[in-house]
């Protein structure tokens, strides 16, 4: 197994994880797990990719609501199309800092407009807007394609799970079909196996495609996770890998097992790649019991792919 | 390939099955279709298996609805419990029957009862009740497990479908998670990939597990299939199978690709097998443009499995 996860030092967080999967793979084992409930599941922001300087999802709906606000400039006085607009993010950041906090009063107004950015939107016509985005854009503070800033142990680690029989599924408040296009490139998760936030849909009979309302449908985060979990697969996880509070009952969900491996990516890293150490959004995460803490620091020689 | 399907006659139907798969498999073809697009839907009751002389649900439901009246005799004049408590099956034959005209003013009845039969109960709870029910269950006419009733032509093509590449789904107006045991066992298509009506689902903190709400989430039939099947896997089927007009946008969907089959089961069958000729609530989609259909009388060499 050692050589499995190359971009790991050989600590005690990657001794538990080889032990973890010794144990439900050895059939003559008492942990022994069949294939079929081999199932691991996978935050995304934050635990798979960089969510620092911001969700990538957040920076492809600012230039949908800058593009919005320059189409109709009444738009500009509001937010967040102000934010988008003019660049200065103190209210996005603000509000989403109110968020982490339990205030929710901004809330509305962010989700009436990411629902304004697709409602009537085709799920084709919004593929094509979010491949072109995944094309076109760059990280904000790295100036690198996004693909350049996954988490090349995470990457190690999926390949290696399911080289042992698990299946991997993404499970994220991310919107789904704005994950999609990216897991299947750089996780090689496909379509089917991504759980996410999902916008309202409807089925428009005339042009025979799917369409978005303009409606948020459900927000895949807390304790929605365990539920999406639950709607997409009929199984409860042996494993879960999060790094936010948003993450928790999911992670315990999976730890209902018998044996289980619930990860937390802890962003303790402080070597300026763009992930500048933060615990904002992860106390609760951080305090669960039964966790093992994976330290971007300490456990991984290598966070991004080699370009 | 003409022993792939070996229930099947040798007809235009089967014809039309093969040289699809031919098409939409030939790398050097103008049809080819890459193996990860190569999804195919399936509809449950009426085509998978027999729903005469009630959908297997409904049995089930029955059961629990008797057993309800019985703990609980204030029920007992209320529908559908007096129903289920007596036998007397006039009530739910004639709200079926005014379902299927459009008329649904009993339809809050029998999803409110549908709702408590399940409401506060954990996945846990309910998948051993249905698993119960499946073990002891038999077919109500036919007097055989319903394991004995799936349509064994059907069955070979799922697993000759799967043999070409192709990834199958039950997309189905049953609930998922009644469905789910049955097609693991019986089609080998597992949890993962059954796609149905489903009921409000909550996580239970401090139980830590998943319970149903006593609520229907929602309908899968109509246009919530192409809805559905869009979240579950994010892409266009290019083969769906159905039985009924509830199965039309599905088959639409499908028909959407450049190259697609869509497939009726069509209920011509007059041997006494438990499948009675019947064309009730199929009338739009034997109609429908494009549509092979499958005659369960010239078709089917065989219907049921060989016990």
């Amino acid at each position: 197994m050692s050589d499995s996860l190359p971009s790991w030092r050989d600590t005690a967080t990657r001794t538990a994880i080889f032990d973890f999967v010794a144990a439900v793979t050895d059939e003559n084992g008492p942990d022994y797990v069949v294939p079929e409930a081999r199932v691991a599941v996978f935050d995304n922001d934050g635990t798979l990719w960089t969510e620092k300087p911001m969700p990538t999802q957040l920076h492809y709906l600012l230039e949908q609501w800058k593009a919005a606000a320059a189409a109709d400039p009444s738009l500009a006085d509001t937010q967040p199309y102000q934010a988008a607009a003019s660049g200065d993010m103190s209210w996005l950041s603000a509000a989403i800092d109110r968020h982490y906090a339990g205030d929710d009063a901004d809330l509305g107004l962010l989700i009436a407009a990411v629902a304004s950015a697709s409602g009537g939107v085709s799920v084709d016509e919004y593929a094509a807007s979010v491949a072109e985005f995944y094309r076109e854009a760059r990280h904000l503070t790295l100036g690198t394609p996004y693909a350049q800033v996954v988490y090349q142990p995470m990457v190690e680690l999926i390949r290696f799970l399911e080289a042992n029989g698990f299946t991997t599924y993404i499970v994220s408040g991310g919107e789904r079909d704005f994950m999609r296009p990216m897991t299947e490139a750089n996780y090689g998760i496909p379509a089917e196996r991504v759980v996410g936030t999902g916008m309202g849909l409807t089925y428009d009979a005339e042009t025979n495609t799917v369409r978005y309302a303009p409606k948020l449908a459900f927000f895949d985060d807390g304790p929605e996770k365990p539920v999406r979990i639950w709607m997409r697969t009929g199984r409860r996880p042996i494993l879960a890998a999060g790094n936010s509070n948003g993450d928790v009952p999911m992670l315990r969900f999976a730890q209902g097992n018998p044996r289980s491996l619930a990860l937390l990516v802890h962003h303790d890293d402080d070597t300026g790649r763009g992930d500048a150490p933060y615990d904002k959004g992860a106390e609760q995460a951080l305090a669960a019991d039964g966790i093992t803490v994976i330290s971007v620091r300490d456990d991984w020689a290598q966070v991004f792919p080699t370009a």
